[in-house]
């Protein structure tokens, strides 16, 4: 069974994704740029915020699904699970926008629930990484190019930390983690890069 | 008169369904976690059932294609019927979710209509499964794996079923019969599976 | 220049087209199937509909780059330019519907519009055909397949009786014209289909 | 590292793109011509307008990896950078037809954001460019294709006068500039398509 279906598929999810969320811009009001500031500004960050998300997870995925050579439904059902979490991006990150434009950064909820998505995503995403090790066996040629895996065992150590920060500390605190994490896988893979320049036939 | 192009439209089309129902649940009105649990809570988990129905679709849809080898003009309308009936899922799930959060589990309208849209759709992949095997002749590949297909045979009883239990017992045992058929399918269909590993060459 | 790219790119617009559509069905106001028949019921139809007409220009695109080998500058844009046309599909049957809604099938205006829409959409596909023609020369197979095309040339034909018809004599006759074409659309074509068979390697 | 997935991912984002943005078209309020031209009229030519540019991105995209043969990380991370700001077309595009609606052409605000749009995106394909000429080093077919690029340089100087002219001159002269450039991009780019054509293997 091959993997392109899947990688195509979860393309086209990915891709929908990705473009929904700019559905939640604001159209200002008033023609102004103070109006565009106002009333579409949070939301442009936020969502430039999941954009990057969506981004690294296409990315991963790509890179992962490059190595990975079987597919069973374990790993079907792990992805589509990826996805559904991933599909609430854009209603986690409407909900933090409507709450900036209208408290500003008082209010601590709606950004514990959109660092919980992003806790989601990355144990979902883990959760496949398994699932295909499992289909894969002992010879996993992705087993061997993850290796010690850093950046994906410290994310959810800093969203939970984010999470805890926005809701006892200040919601700031939480969204300065969660773009951290951003920037810190924005930084190029260059482990499983380099080990499919390495291995590619 | 190869599949790849009719599954890479179905997926795409099942892609955006999927992706779409997102767009129904409603941004909570408070910044609390009370009203994302009254004014998204049902949303959130009558997406969750629809999501699961359309990845069952789209993991059958993919094994299905695997086995199959014509298409005929007869195959692509079938499976238009079919992407048709699924594209009505965000409508019906729409409804549903919009009843629950104003009436709670008290009308049964919705729930049979959501019922009678899970029913069309198993007719309708039986109609495209139909289709298939005609186009293929009697040696089909495809009627030999699916065999005696207990599951889809089930599912449109279990559909009735739950269809007539909304109406006239309660709207809760119908989604009740429902997240039933779902759960039966998602324990993964080893037949095809196992038909697909042992002849793909 | 192959067309694969071309394909991938047009099936992702009219699966999202195709699904879009669904955003415009009204979710009924009350729990009824009364309500149901009247807020969704006009929408549901003219969906159908304009489904049936999506799925039939995928069917004949699909149908028409199995046999166009060459794609060129000009082929590119007579491509975009039919999906251009058929994407104002979800807004003229947005329209047809609200209007059928409010006012039944008293208004002529949104028929003649959406009859507009469809003659316009069969245009441009006849200048995509062109265009293909000129790209390939005389050696065309596509050209050799597509022989005296009377469907091609009766659709025009009939779009424009349907739009005469709802602006003078009345809308349902229109929408009459507009089923009809679609119906002769569904017997599939099996001159190309034939072609395709025949002469494929 | 193949570029088949990056183009497909593209090709999904820009579908989604081009089509949500029939989705901003007002119906009219009124079953009239009148009503339809006065509602949906600017809408109608706006769309079009960013319908075309986003058109060309996705043909400039397709003869780019044509001739891209290696993508790295830099490359991945500078395509989702084009396809973010080619994501904010339909909602800069929403912005300038309701003010057009509203207010006429009388307001600059929303002209000149709509022109900075396009130069970010004119900007943010400039990088992948570079991106990809980096990648491929110092044999790259793409830079020897893509030569002078005498419409890539000239590009941004119009939308900068058209920016400038919308803010201190007139809307309509600023649009008149953007629509200048579109049409400069619509006469096919014969350069690479000739590379492409001689090149191929």
């Amino acid at each position: 069974m091959t993997t392109s279906r899947l990688e195509a598929f979860s393309d086209g999810v990915l891709a929908v994704i990705i473009t929904i969320m700019v559905l939640e811009l604001h159209v200002p009001e008033e023609p102004t740029l103070h109006a565009l500031w106002h009333d579409t500004g949070p939301g442009l960050l936020t969502y430039l915020l999941s954009f990057v998300y969506i981004g690294i997870y296409w990315n991963n995925h790509h890179h992962m699904f490059q190595l990975a050579e079987h597919v069973n439904g374990a790993v079907l059902w792990a992805n589509l699970a990826l996805l559904f979490v991933l599909s609430l991006y854009p209603f986690t990150t409407a909900w933090l926008d409507e709450s900036i434009i209208e408290h500003g950064f008082d209010e601590h909820t709606p950004v514990v629930v959109y660092g919980v998505n992003l806790l989601a995503a990355a144990i979902a995403y883990y959760l496949l990484q398994l699932a295909i090790f499992r289909a894969e066996g002992a010879d996993s040629r992705l087993r061997e190019a993850v290796g010690s895996d850093l950046k994906g065992k410290l994310s959810p150590g800093l969203y939970i930390l984010g999470i805890a920060s926005a809701a006892w500390i200040h919601p700031l605190v939480g969204i300065a983690f969660f773009v951290a994490v951003a920037i810190i896988w924005l930084v190029p893979d260059r482990r499983l890069e380099q080990y499919v320049v390495q291995h590619s036939s």
